[in-house]
């Protein structure tokens, strides 16, 4: 079928280019059918994203794209091109890239392709605002002060007071929690630096995202000072620990600042045992941080909460927020009162204003995607769909922990499923230095091939002394349980000869 | 005329839902026809955005907002709505914010709506995908290393040799160039905090943006160890100033580690002398960033810089890149090697894998849009692009340098164009404190109505002694002449009974 867009072209026999569209003179139409053509596109790749018979990706080595594909040219130059060109450059993006919304999309805990979700995105790229003032991003703001303030509930501070932010990605909103708290405690870091303080000591679990290392290494107190703590055979921080290690800091002189708990580790998905660790914050009075993966009603003991719903809860990236239980901090950590943005002198109530809590300037738009899925499922579907993921979890888990050829990295069930996956031929080989080393290979080989023929993505790690396992989180609404079957399958099938 | 959807909608003769979209059993004509729908809202919102008949927004108080307005509540609640409501909620949403886009919005630097990168955003968003690795993002992370390089060539630096990397905006590129330097010279302060290092002392112009403020701040170095520069009558840094306090940190026993110059200050655009800034930094072995509005051939002497298309290049927010002459220095000073996102036994070239030179986890493709409109523009049309908006900022320093009620805040022309409005009711009082006070209420005054008519907007701020005057940056590419006549007949007809 030919498009709108190629026969208005062809009816105008001549080359459209970026100059014809708006704001040109007689740009509106070449640039609805521009735009049209887009969306056939985008809407074509929707389309396909759900269909299991198309593969997740196509891969292609990085050498071999920047040769350049068939018609497909990576690299920028003097003379632009035509809106014919730019089309293909479109639909070849799409075609080289990977399908994170494919129902088989398992490699990563953002994952999936929400419908409301997307045309959230779409509307706020037609904004093309920016969340500093409320002058220029009126409904956002509001939109992020009153979406803030829900989760504050249910997070379980009281009447969901407390203070909080967008922010770029759960490292951005790590490295802000580590910063109020050191705000909290040494105010004066702010203008006289860390010599202002004594040597400050953070704490995390040796399971954690290595976000608090990025944020001690940036925020000038030393990865050395970051302590990892012990965990379970879950993964979970053990707090006999986390006191024994605080004592001994104060001991060396050292003032233990921070604690960060996590709900539901990158790995192994595990709970820090957010209660005992809250004890032992409020008697060393520490600040306590929560990194949530999933909610549970001990993160209000929390001090601050960074709560990411590009995650479990399927929003389109970025999204991801830091929640603070005591206002005023995040504003007095961060304002520099920059005279030509925030005019106090404005003819509205400049308490809206949010650019002087943040660390940046210009900040995305991310709040209303966010707010337009939760206007769609209500916060029933989002627990609906969470719950499922759990479900598929459960599905998986037991599927798999008789199965022949399988064994756990820890047994129970969770929010991620760690395991090995031992081919025929080593089955039968002793537990010894050869058949660990041997199966430390298994899982990137198996990824490889995964890749290679396009079928499934999932994820792979070691994890300390234990050897590379796979690690299915599924937070993917489009997965299914024949989804699951297919990627036990499709391990064995690439593995069967390894 | 009926649209898609609702047509549909009818027929159906029963409430659509979220939950009947794609991944749902038969979603693909309720998604098809959900996102035509919203297509056809967002490319209503884009024809009236360029057509002057419209205004630049419909201005409500926070408390009016907040209390609903008809048929638009802000509110979250626990049961989903219907997908017909979303769409209200998506017209409001638009209906009560700003056209940025508007060819009479001189707000902000990044103004406009590019509709090639508003077309990249939207695949950008389709695609949903994170920069941190090669694996989930190949096309992307090419594209963002193709045209990395092919900005520092543009800068001059040998080849384009060098690293970089896209940010969430200029304050955290800012901040990035700091880390860098802290890294260059003291290493250990990754491992062992500020501790490690002498006192360290940053220099940026009196009239810089507020982002290295933040970064002082916020990397543990203290705003007190910031030393602002003096400038002259354009609002440019003196050099001897620069060296004088060079000196007198170190001759105090710190260490002057980075200077800030900037190519296009915030309010006056200024263009600080980087060729002595550089003398100077080469004599006493200083780190020099430079934060670039607008480039010129003397930014190559940089050991850093920030650039950001989503300024005067027109590229839809957000668009930020740090480029850095010696490669490594990104690496070993963010680097903290993931196991379970980046290992090294994938089957591909995992140098291309980019997370580790981030300090974020997770990063938003900001890339594609620009990637985009580079093709569609060529190295040619953005530079056509800028000539042109600085033939409008000449044009409107033409204009009024001469005009009766005005006054210019500095003269000769510039890429922002700074001066006062005088009501009538002023020009008679002759220069003093009655004057001052009067004249610093003008600009918020005509800004509050300009604002409540919607007719335009302009920013105004003071800047030191300086009572607030108008600052008109022109990045807007749907700008005209009659723009800026219209402007002044704005301002005039607003301003007249003060």
């Amino acid at each position: 079928m030919e498009s709108l867009y190629s026969s208005i072209k062809n009816d105008m026999s001549c080359k459209v280019s970026g100059k014809d569209l708006l704001p040109a003179k007689n740009g509106e139409e070449p640039t609805m059918q521009f735009l049209l053509e887009v969306v056939e596109i985008l809407t074509n790749y929707v389309k396909k994203t759900f269909d299991r018979s198309t593969k997740v990706l196509d891969f292609h080595h990085p050498h071999q794209l920047l040769e350049g594909m068939e018609g497909f040219n990576l690299e920028l130059s003097e003379q632009p091109e035509s809106l014919e060109q730019i089309l293909v450059d479109c639909r070849d993006t799409l075609k080289y890239g990977v399908r994170t919304g494919h129902p088989r999309f398992f490699n990563q805990l953002s994952t999936g392709l929400d419908i409301v979700g997307l045309a959230g995105e779409w509307l706020t790229s037609t904004a093309n605002t920016n969340m500093f003032t409320y002058e220029i991003a009126p409904v956002f703001v509001l939109m992020e002060q009153l979406t803030l303030k829900k989760m504050r509930e249910i997070v379980g501070w009281p009447d969901g007071e407390g203070d909080g932010i967008f922010s770029p990605g759960g490292a951005i909103s790590n490295m802000y929690s580590v910063m109020i708290a050191r705000y909290k405690f040494f105010p004066e870091v702010k203008t006289k630096g860390m010599t202002a303080a004594p040597r400050l000591i953070l704490f995390t679990s040796e399971h954690s995202h290595y976000s608090i290392k990025k944020a001690s290494a940036a925020l000038g107190l030393g990865t050395e000072n970051l302590i990892l703590l012990k965990t379970d055979e879950r993964g979970r921080v053990i707090p006999a620990d986390l006191e024994a290690k605080v004592i001994e800091a104060k001991q060396k002189g050292s003032v233990p600042l921070f604690v960060n708990a996590t709900a539901g580790t990158t790995v192994y998905g595990a709970f820090d045992p957010i209660n005992e660790i809250a004890d032992i914050c409020e008697k060393y009075n520490i600040w306590l941080h929560v990194d949530v993966r999933k909610l549970s009603s001990l993160i209000k003991l929390a001090n601050s909460v960074t709560w990411n719903p590009h995650k479990m809860m399927g929003v389109p990236l970025q999204c991801s927020a830091i929640l603070v239980r005591e206002r005023g901090l995040l504003q007095g950590c961060n304002s520099m009162c920059a005279g030509y943005l925030f005019q106090p002198d404005k003819q509205y109530d400049v308490t809206y204003d949010t650019g002087d809590k943040a660390i940046q300037c210009g900040r995305h738009v991310d709040i209303f995607k966010f707010w337009l899925m939760w206007k769609a499922k209500g916060t029933v579907g989002f627990e609906q769909h969470i719950d499922k993921c759990l479900d598929l979890s459960a599905y998986l888990y037991n599927k798999i922990k008789n199965r022949e050829g399988y064994e756990m990295v820890f047994d129970g069930e969770h929010t991620n499923v760690c395991f090995w996956y031992f081919p025929p031929s080593l089955r039968s080989i002793p537990n010894g230095e050869e058949s660990r080393e041997r199966l430390h290979k298994v899982a990137p080989k198996i990824k490889a091939m995964m890749m290679e023929s396009g079928t499934t993505m999932v994820g792979y790690q070691p994890q300390g002394e234990k050897v590379n396992f796979f690690r299915m989180v599924i937070s993917n609404p489009a997965a299914t349980m024949s989804d699951i079957d297919f990627l036990i399958e499709e391990i064995e099938r690439l593995g069967q000869d390894l």
